[in-house]
């Protein structure tokens, strides 16, 4: 007998989108658990926590795709029941914006903010065709020649829980870290996707850009490099099939660095540009 | 007679420290009148509005300089009476998150908000040393081989307000666009500083950052391009002296584009980087 061949989950109806789902409670105020499943050496991983913020807002807002979103990281969040308060700032005819907390509750029930979001939001469909991108696609290798969890080098959210549900394929140049010999350069290449084989939509794609290790690595520092402020842009809806995220860094000065991803889909298009400023703790 | 020579205005002394000044009315409360010097073509800087909205901050957190900064322009301001609300998100050791809202009054007296921003500040002066840039400075002539509003081609801030305040020398390369010859790269360089010979500051470099012409400019294209967000990481106290301001725009696709700006002080140090998302409204 032939094992079943599992299809492809959909967008809407994956693990992805249930566990970002949130619960409208009252007008501005929503409920989730927040999954283990999205941890990472115990830390809920923060493109999974922006997609949640990113979801409340497109429940609130008029419009649905995020445009620009910001968020500051304020303390670190843990699995289970969280809040999101959600307030419209402005709703206009092309552009809303808003803003989002996620809060939890400290051992004495006292509401701790984990992190706050500004964003504007818009209607990716409703734009025009028009292209004139000078950015090219990175350039890493196919998939096959790419280096994921499963017998690579690479410890990277190895026997982690948010490993089994992301396709993360490495470009081998941006390795080298893992095997003590970090290239210096300060860049970090790989394939992204959901690992049930969901397509990407603009929420995914607030994954995508925090979803790689930190580029610190391949500058060869190994400590935690937890990131304070992160801004993301969605340029587009993404295509089907997975998308290729590059990050670099270009200036680490003073115990900070800043990380900028480029999103590209599988029609070579830019579908989101983000930038992150992070701090360097010193392992 | 000769003519008084007159000394260079000082840090906290000088125009723009008297134009973005805020008085505080009551905890969190702070009135302002914005100035008609610092307009073009009626419309209030929007470099400008971000420094009167980060001193309110600076007043409010404890800690006095902006390390990420997140703008959300909702409404144009007008020159005259305003109020800025702020709000302390979390105050840390290293650093703290604040909210600050600018506001103006209808002709009815309603509350019109007119930018939205999200900041965490610290203390640049505490940082370490330590440098690992690999980003350069940009190549730009010296000063006197850079273009001016004065006996130049480029019509930028001519005769406007905000042109006697600015000291903007632009690149001879980036300004083929005033002549009917934009280069078609996106990029816009410049030497700047304030016209009465002011250092830089931390918020002097939120104006630096918004104070050149669009880039889209020298993509070829005229009209008008609001900011719809602008985020900007001050990663060193400046050195005294102008700075080198170099913008790119990498992706102009479905009516928006980014902008990148990298802010050089006369040390040769990646003082401040920037990016913001614009529309482009075609004239």
């Amino acid at each position: 007998m032939s094992e079943a061949v599992t299809a492809p989950a959909a967008v809407g109806d994956s693990e992805f989108d249930r566990d970002t789902a949130v619960t409208e409670r009252a007008p501005g105020l929503h409920d989730i658990d927040l999954s283990e499943g999205w941890t990472i050496f115990g830390a809920v991983n923060g493109g999974y926590l922006l997609a949640v913020l990113g979801r409340a807002l497109a429940d609130t807002l008029p419009h649905g795709d995020p445009f620009s979103l910001t968020a500051h990281y304020l303390s670190a969040s843990r699995p289970g029941p969280a809040v999101v308060r959600t307030e419209t700032v402005r709703a206009g005819r092309t552009l809303s914006t808003g803003q989002a907390s996620l809060l939890q509750y400290d051992e004495e029930g006292r509401e701790v903010e984990r992190i706050r979001v500004l964003a504007s939001y818009g209607d990716l469909d409703a734009l025009p065709d028009d292209v004139r991108t000078s950015a090219k696609p990175p350039a890493i290798p196919p998939p096959g020649q790419c280096f994921g969890p499963e017998g690579s080098p690479v410890p990277q959210g190895d026997q982690q829980p948010i490993a089994d549900r992301l396709m993360l394929k490495l470009d081998p140049a941006t390795v080298g870290w893992a095997l003590g010999q970090p290239s210096g350069k300060g860049e970090m290449r790989a394939w992204f996707g959901l690992a049930d084989g969901r397509d990407h939509d603009p929420f995914s794609l607030l994954l995508a850009v925090d979803a790689l290790p930190p580029t610190a690595f391949d500058l060869g520092i190994s400590g935690w490099v937890p990131t304070i402020e992160l801004t993301v842009h969605v340029r587009a809806r993404p295509a089907p099939g997975p998308v290729r995220v590059a990050i670099t860094t270009r200036n680490l000065a003073g115990g900070f660095l800043e990380e900028d991803a480029e999103v590209w889909d599988s029609q070579d298009r830019l579908v989101a540009q983000s930038r992150q400023l992070a701090r360097v703790l010193r392992g």
